[in-house]
Order: structure tokens, then sequence, then C-alpha cells
């Protein structure tokens, strides 16, 4: 189970960074779905590295292959595989890296577990292993669109080492306005200063992080479960699962704490016939289960781990040891390529509640 | 799967809150385990209502009775089932509440998930409902110290309504100091400061969250899995399941976005033939895997959300309507019996990743 | 997960036979439904021991109780916990028991397992612990005939040791007239003979064993999944999860060996616009997946293993003993309470796999 | 879930006979072992087609490729992937196929339930699909063995259409005098009565079934759960999984009915310190867990449904059609090739319970 998410819409990730390849085999995947590759390769393109001077220069070019599940470009509601070869791989970056283990980074925990060392380090604790992620929410979101053509899902970059972007009216924010500037941040007035946080750090051979908002609008009425599997805990989940992501909050989130009930909760109404709520401090759930309001919630990633500066580190044996990375292709920030991670998780929530939802919908009392 | 958490320690919790009982299976439990059902009680005690001024006074006996997977005192290793049966229930309080949706509480979603109206409004989306949970995690608690003497969880009231509490050393902290304050904050200089914030609010029929800290030490490394499965990403789940949680956040968290890398980075060493971190400001975990540093992480909690104020609401028909209760017996703030389910939820998770990784220990190659 | 069964009708059953009381949490009983608990009552007596001179003379009243998912008869779509309190207990019927192992009984293997002894020797492996599962397939079974009034789900006594019934049509029979006898055997040709058999070892102080066949008429096409999880794949693993089952064949199963493909395979044909086949050599699934055609299959019960001979043994200590029950309240045979049990587990099986088509097609593409 | 077999050592298979590929992934593949991919492909290659004539003259390479979890020729603990390159498609065999349903095929119930027509009429309902079985399980074989090197699986042909084979002492036989001959019954004195029938029945077009026997020897007490997941159990649903087997039975199975529980119950005694049974007519399990003596047991395989003879039928708008497939690469006889899909189901189920015990056991009260 621990490569598997989801329970209807179930994802299995495989595949190393550094070994012949990744994927993901999605079982559950309804049949009868025209699927555009194309436009699952356009997903895997937004995460993929070298994008821009914001991230690591490695070149790759993730080029999605069907395996199975597909016939004449229609799902055939068999396993859905899709896998990314690894190109482009150097792996005498990782040498000394082999010997020590490297600071915040999971190359000591993996070695710990598992009692096997893989060549990068981490193994599968890898932003690598997010393509099957992708593929697999790019697969899944089609899906949904074809049932819920109002549905979006659009992330951005909402802060950078602490400096808060301004995004007046989230809910109409397109991924193109996001994806039209390398920062993936859609404001204007401060994604200069963003941007030169992330150059700055990048000519120090250091690395920053940051907070990415996201934001579903058109999810229907009546997703999650209200006890372990409310939508918000599948969400938080899901993104902390990330990579290098640390906090995960909804609606409004910690800042909530500071309110009174009577500030925090959110009347109900009725526009044109639907029950809908007057403000929307809950960010779209209510126990656990959507109300049809906007969801949204903020995730923030910690700067990323590999630097390029001297760190003090132990190697297997336990002796103390200096890391200097003499090259390498990491990002200096990690937010421009999570945005698309995020996203994927989001819909991967989506997707398996609403075939849960399906489901009980479907097997309700019949009339 | 809705109402299960966890995969080799798998409980299933059941159970209304105005129906005959709440309680739990435990799928899992290990054989030979002499159990302390007054020590589970002792824990259901902590969470119960009714304990001080600061909580609803619903009087409930919450006395738990055993089903099966006992004999003798010992686990059989079949499950074990613990059941509270519900007394004190006044169905009155709840009249106005059948018939319109009580803001930001789980009516309505509950109504239009499953077409169905439990007469308590929210059905499964109760405090109730923990009962359950926190039963699970006392035996858990007990097999977990019978291997691992040194582990601690403690949980803690971190901030009401904004207001921050300052805890020097958490990772000394005993549940016997937080427990011997109804408000469950061991800082003393400001504990009458957020006392008086929820009694003010209480008198003015309002209500306030806030935040609760969590530590936990003597976590063996090497317990979560690499992808989804992330230490990090199943407690952020745990905390999101429980009823009024709005945010999660591990180490330093939201706070780490303000950080370079060479700044937030734990440089390793070796103390007593140990590896360890110099600083932990990962809080415990690396690449989802505990490192064996001390965990430790925050939950927000919102205000709750049953006010003793007229609001605007609907009704199913969805015309607008008043809601005043008149009468009830809800918290004024969530808090001092949140730490026990946040606890409660932290041990269930360790105790299934420890059951976990003993199996990948176990399956390795033989020497 | 070894106390679950069913992916969507999820159920988990608890208890010993000889502790505080048996049950079942059904997780995933769709909401809306007005449920019938006397006939969940009269499912049970059906499986109850006591019922006739060539059962176990055991009384238990086996009243159920439910504990949750319930509210004004109608179930809640939240977990339905059904439970029956274990009552006239002669412990000391086992003494013996607990010092030595009864050949071909499971108080060995559970020993060696989870290195316990439950008083009872066996544990879980106890034909009372059944009635969780016909508890919730008596639940299921109202259910589905609210969706598909034609179903049809008919077991009786097949043969008793080896002597074979006949019975001419099985598509037709009914429950009324599998019932209206003791033995659950419709055939008035040779009932009278199987009824002696079982009379004439009981006499003797021994038991016997024999098949139970089973038929199911009116399950909708596509059912089942191509490939582990198969219709006859799942029915075989229900049926193997019986007490004392050692078989399992469906369609002409064995037989089937004995044919050429000419032989076997069903023709298609079209009736009143419905493709159907005109043999069912299959019965009734093809590739795993049901094909509208009658299901039938049949499953062999070993002899019970408590007989009222002296044995040869051994004690915990592995040192030879004798033993020889001097009272008891076996069953000489175990086939006319085991049919109730083979529909419980068939109709277990139908409604798992009918909610989960139900979600396939409620997820494909929308028109 | 419906590709996924297993709980700790979990395989999702994948592809369609006649797409890209076919293979699987391996989740919970413990780590450390050093794995011997010609081994894997040996397995597969006793599974392939055209290894005589008594099988399809469909030549297939079937070269095994390893995409993900392996390093070194070590396993990291990390999904393993396995996959098959489809090749020698001849998709032109199938024409006549795409537009009628071929009897007893999975054509029709495959249409019904997911509402498109892979071109290979039953798409994931192909014996090609247990590539990924076979590989998984000789993935598997290979780390019981490294920590039971005395436990041994090993199938062969029992009977082909009635005709029974004699086999003196099963618990000897090794593979390699199983494999010696094609048909892969060690029986010299009825194989050439048995070959002849399955060519006499190729030679007119026909097909022939018949029954597998395994047996294991070496598999350690205590495997198997007493509920559900009965070891019997899940053997029987492995076996009901695989294409065309219509049966199942273990230790006397169907003739255990014939016998008085006096004859039929197997005494203790200890041989050599350890708990044995006398006899062994249980098959090596009490109440669904292990009991250290042989496990055996037999499959029935139904006559191929693809025969080269005038079939009636109907197409997908329910018209009657006549079906004579004019050429075709399918077996006479499954039996052959289906031996190492029942060891493989067979490894497959001793493996995972085999790690649920280790976790059981790892679990328990330390001493």
């Amino acid at each position: 189970m621990p490569n598997t998410f989801g329970h209807l819409y179930r994802i299995t990730t495989f595949g190393e960074s550094h070994g012949g390849g990744v994927g993901v085999v999605i079982d559950g995947c309804p049949p009868g779905y025209p699927l555009d590759l194309e436009a699952v390769q356009a997903w895997l393109n937004r995460r993929r590295p070298g994008q821009s001077h914001l991230s690591s220069p490695r070149q790759e070019k993730d080029r999605v292959e069907c395996l199975s599940g597909l016939e004449g470009g229609v799902t055939l509601g068999t396993p859905l595989t899709l896998m990314v070869r690894n190109e482009d791989q150097k792996p005498g970056d990782y040498q000394d890296m082999q010997t020590v283990f490297r600071p915040s980074h999971a190359d000591y925990t993996t070695y710990a577990k598992y009692g096997v060392r893989p060549s990068s380090g981490g193994g599968r604790a890898s932003a690598r292993e997010t393509i099957g992620r992708v593929a697999a929410a790019a697969v899944a979101e089609q899906i949904l669109l074809a049932n819920i053509p109002s549905l979006r899902c659009v992330g951005y970059v909402d802060s950078v080492k602490g400096k808060q972007a301004t995004i007046t009216d989230p809910e109409t924010l397109t991924r193109e306005e996001v994806d039209a500037h390398p920062l993936r941040c859609p404001d204007q007035t401060t994604r200069a200063e963003l941007e030169g946080i992330i150059t700055s750090a990048q000519k120090a051979g250091d690395t920053v992080g940051g907070t990415i908002a996201c934001v579903l609008t058109g999810v229907p009425v009546g997703l999650g479960d209200p006890v372990f599997d409310k939508l918000e805990a599948d969400l938080a989940k899901a993104m902390l699962s990330l990579p290098a992501s640390k906090g995960f909050e909804i609606g409004l989130g910690f800042a909530a704490t500071t309110l009174f009930g009577s500030e925090h909760n959110d009347a109900f109404t009725t526009k044109d016939g639907v029950i809908r709520t007057v403000t929307n401090r809950s960010g779209g759930t209510q126990g656990g289960i959507s109300n049809g309001e906007a969801i949204y919630f903020r995730v923030a990633f910690k700067p990323v781990s590999t630097i390029f500066k001297e760190q003090d580190t132990v190697d297997a044996a336990g002796k103390q040891q200096k890391l200097t990375p003499k090259s390498g292709r990491h990002d200096p920030c990690v937010l421009p390529r999570a945005v698309p991670m995020v996203e994927a998780m989001a819909i991967l929530v989506i997707m398996d509640h609403w075939i849960r939802q399906k489901a009980l919908s479907a097997a309700r009392l019949p009339r």
C-alpha cells in the first residue's frame, strides 16, 4: 500500500529517480473516455525541470508512454499504465552523496529504513517520483471535465521566503494566467521581488521556500466522508506527501483560530435555488464534505535541502564528514514546479471522492 | 473504507452521537498483551465533556466495555471491540436543528451527501465519534510502551484565539503537567489570560479556537514510507480528520518558508554512537521517514460552530430561516478536550507504522 | 484486514464464540433504506443451533441488536453495527479441550499462530463467528431486493456422506421449500435416507459431511472483475472461508473437465431482445463476469471434527494424550445450518460486486 | 482494487493481450535480496506458448524487463516493476471475433460490463495477463527460499478429460521431473494416453480440460487467518482467478464428504519434538491456518473455449450469427501451461501470508 493513493481511482506509482523509468498504474480508470495523451504530456511538461532559469537546468524530455488500458485512444476500464523513461542521467553528480548523508535529505532515513542505499541517496524520495502522480491526475482531470465541465483547479505561488503575493480574486484565475510567467505567481506587483529573492539565493548557492495556494471551483456538493476520509484530511495527506512540504491549511486555516465563532461561521442563503453560504471562511467543506463553495487551501514548502555550501554531516559509519557538492542540477526553489504537483494531488483527491460519491448515490434507494 | 484508519493496526469506528452507542473494532491488535482497561478508561475520561467549566456540561459516564478480543485480560490477536453506550441524551435539544441547517456545521453537507437526515444533524460528524479513536489509541499506546518504554506523546494547548502560550522545553513535558490544569496549557504565565478569553466568549454566547501542539519523543528511526504514506502525510490526515481542525504543520511548518536552505537544514552528527541531527527544524522526519529526533507538530482548530447567538440560515427546502439555539451543552472551546484526540491520532499513526516497519524488517534478507 | 470481507460493502466481524458477544460492522451500507430487523433476525434463526434433532441442542436466542447506522428504522449510510450477545455458555464443556489439541480442529494452529490459547480452543474459528456474516447478508439482501426484485439466492443440502439428492429444477426452488424440512434438502425421495445417515452417525458418536448447492437467479449482467476479483474467485474465497468447507465448484465444475470444448461451450442466442446462452454449463459467469444466466455452485463440507469417540492427540507440551469428550453440544452434521451461511456469503459477494458495478457504470462517459 | 492481489506482498498486474505489453508492479517486495532475473525468465518460459505441439504455436519471446525497484541486482524495497513487451501480434486473427461474441469466452460479458470492446474481445481475460502473476511469483519464490530453504511448490497435470493419472508420492516430486515431459504429467504409465487425448482433440478442432494438482511442502506452521483470509480461502480465490478454472478442493476435498468424522480427523502426534499429524486428510491447514503438513489441492480447468468448429452465437446487436474461426493460435488444452500459473498463484498466497505472519510475530509481546 505505501505506493498507492486513492480507493476507487487508485494509483500506484513506481520508479526511482535514477533507474530505468518512472510511472504509474491507474486501477479504476472509468471506461469509454477518449484520452488526450498530448494533454497528459502538457501537464508533465509543466512539472519538468529545465523550464526556466528559476529551476534546475536538468533537461529531461519526459515523454509519456502508455503501456496499457487504452485502445484506439479510448480508455478500456482496465489498468492504465503511463511511463516516462529516465534520460539525461549523470550518476557521477551523486558520487559524493553516496558516501555521506546529505543534511535534511532522505538519504539517512532511507538507509535506516531499508538497510540498502540507492545510488541516488533518497530512492523514491525524489521530485521525479511525482511524474506518475501528475500523469494520473492529467487523466483524471480529463474524465472529471467530461462530467463536470465547470470544474477548475488552479494553483499558484502565494509567497516566497515570507514575502507574500497579493491575489485579489483567486477564484477567477486560470492556469494560463499563472503559467504566463516562469515563477507561476500571478501577482504582477510583487512578482519581480519574489523572483529576485530566488535568483539572489541561487547566486549565493542557497535555496528558498514559500507557499502555494490552490483553488478549486465547481466541485459538486457531497464529496468527502464525515470521519477519517474528510475531504480536507485527504487533501492534507495528499499535500504533505509531496516532497519538501511542511504544512497545510484549508479555508482560513491557522488564521481561523483568531476569530470568534460568530465571526467565522458561514451563514446559509439561497442563490438561484441553490443552497449556498454567504461567506466562505470554511474553504468549501463542512464536516469533511464539500458544500459547493470554492475549496481553497495553502501548502508550505521548505527551502530545498540541496544547497551549494559546505555542510556538516556523517557517513554511514557515523563518522563526521564535510559535504560540498561540486556540481548539481537542483532547483534553487521548488515552488514553480510544485504548482502542478499541488494541482495534481488535489485533482486525484477530487477524482477518487467523485467516484466514491457516484457509487454511494448509485446504490441509494431507487425511487 | 470511510470509517477505517490504518493498515496493520486497522481501526473501524462506529456509532452516531445520539444513537445506541459508539465504539471501535481494532483489527490487527497484536496478541499476548495484558491490557489495562482502566488505562483505556482514563484516556476516555480525558476526552469526556463535563470535566470543567471550560467544556460542555454534558455529563456522560463513557464507561468503556470490551466486547471481543480479550480473554483473561490478555489480547487474543482477534478483533478487539470497545464500546461506550450513549447516555444522558436529550434529543429535545436538537429539535430546532432538525428543521434548519446550523451554519458551518455538517448538517447540510450530511444531508446533501446521504439524502437522509440524522436527528442530530451531522450524524457521524460529532466529537463523540472520537471515542472510538481514543479507545483504540489507548490500547495502542500500551502495546507501544511495552516495546518502546521511552516513547512519549504529549499534546497541549499552544494558543487560544491568537494568544500564544510559551512552552520553553516541550520535549520534557508530561501529560500529568498538562492535565494539572483544565485548560491543558502548561504555560503558567499566559494560562489565566487564555482561560479568560474562553470564559469571556462563553459569557457572550460565543466560541473561540486555537492551536494544539504535540510532541513525540522516543519514536524509532525508520517509521513512515517515502511516497504517499510519509509519516507527516499520515499525521496530517489524522489531524485534519478531527472535528473542527483547519490546519497542520510539522517542524517549523509555515515558518520554515521564511528561511534559507542553509538556515533550515539539520546537520548530522553522532551522539553516543547514534546518528543524530544537531538541530531539529525538520520536526523528526526526513523524506517522510522518522529520523529518531522529536516529532513535533501543530494543529489549528476553528472556533466551535455552535454559538448561542441568532444566525441566518436556510431549511432543507432552501427557505431563509433564523437559528437561535435556546439551550445546549456544547463547548465554548474545543481545545482542552481536543488535546487527547490529537494525541490519540498521533499514537494511531505511530502504531500502524511501527507494525509496518516491524513487518518490513522481519521480511528482510536473513543473515 | 483478516476480519474484513468486501470492498464497497465492507464487513468486519468480531467476537469469539465464548466471549461477550459476536457481531459485525458494515461500512458501506447505502443510505435511505428502511431496514426490517425482524427479517435479519429470521436469517439468524435459520443458522442458529437447536433448531431440530439434526443440530446441536445448544439453545441460544441470538437476538440481534443494532448499535449504530440506523435511525427511525432507516439506514443512515454510516457504519451499521449488529451484535448478538453470547448466552447459554457452559465453559466447563471445554475444560478437557484446554489442555489438549482436538484433532482436525483449529486449537493447535490457533495456538501456534498467536501464541495465546482462547479457552474455547479455536477462538475465531467457530461457527458462531458466522453470525456477523449472516446478519450482514440479511441487510444486503434487503437492499439488493429493493433494486433487483427478481433476485433469488437459494441453497440446499445436495448430498450427505456421498449420497446424492436429486433436485430436478433448482432454479425454481424457494427458501420456504428448502426450510420446510429440518434437513434443508428439498428432495422428498432421498431425504429420509439422508436424514438417516445423520442420525445413525449421531447415535454412533460420529459425524458426517456432504455438499451444499446454491443457485442465484436474477443476477444482473456485468458483475465481477476480469482478473483477480472474478465473480467465481470471490465466491470460491467466500465459501472456503466458511468453517469445515473443503471444496468449491461453479457450473459443471470438476465434471466440466470430462467434456470436449464443443460439448461445454454455451452458444449465444437472443430471447425477448436479451442476449442469453442456450445452455448454462458455465454456471452464470464468463471470464469472471456474470452473464445474466443462473449462477450455481457447490460447496463440500467435511464431517464435523468434534466427535464423541476417543482420539489420539497431544497437549501443548507435545506429550501424547487421549481425548474423550464427555459431553458437548455440537452438530452431528453441519449441513442444515450451513445452508444459510452459504447463501449469506453468496449474497455478500453479489452485494459488493453490485455496488462496484454501480460505481463503474456511474463513472462512465456521460452521454 | 480489481487488478491487485495480496496485502503485504501486493501485486498489481496490467496490460492487455494485444496492446503494448503486460506486466506487474510489486508493492511490498522486501529490501536487500539479490534477485536472479534469469530465474524469473525461466518461470516465464514455462508458461509461454509455443513450448511444444501440445500448446499454441504462438511464439512470443516474453523477455522480462525490470523497470524499477532493483539496483545492482538487489531489491530496494520500493515498487518492483516487471514488464514483457507484446510481440508477434497478428490482430487479423481476431477480426471475426470483433463482430461476434465467442461462446463461453469473455467477449460478451466484457462488453456488457465496460461498454467498450477491446479488439481482442476479452481484454484482460487472457492467459497472457498471467505473465505479471508468474513474474511476481518468481520473485516471491526467491525471497521465500532465502528464508525457508526447504519450501517446495510443485504442480502437475493430474487428469485430462476425466482420465486420471496416478502419482504415488506427490510430496517428493520435483519441478524438473514434471517439466521433463511437455504434458507436465509425471505419471509415466498414463502419460501417453493423456497426451493422445489432447492430440486427438486438436486434430478434431476441439479442446479438452482436466485437473492440476499442486503440493507445497515446508510451509511453516501459522500461515493463514482464521476468518475470511483462511489459507484455503485465499488459495481458492487465487485458483478460481485463473482463466478457465472451474473448481478447487483442498485435502480430500469433495471426497472428504464421504467419510465419517472419525475417519477424516487427523490425529496429532509428536515427531522429533515437533507436533505433527499422523494422517493429512486436511491437506495442511486447520481452521484456515497451516499446520506444518504438506498443503495439497486440486484445480479443475474447463476445455478451452476457442474451438475450430462452427458455433452459434450473436453479434453485439443481438443478431444470430455463425462463428467459424479460420486460423488461430490457441491451445488445445490449457493444462501444461497452467501448471506454472497454479504454482505461481500458490506462491503468491504463501508469500503474502508469510509476511503477514512475520508482522504478527514481530509485533507480539517482547520477552
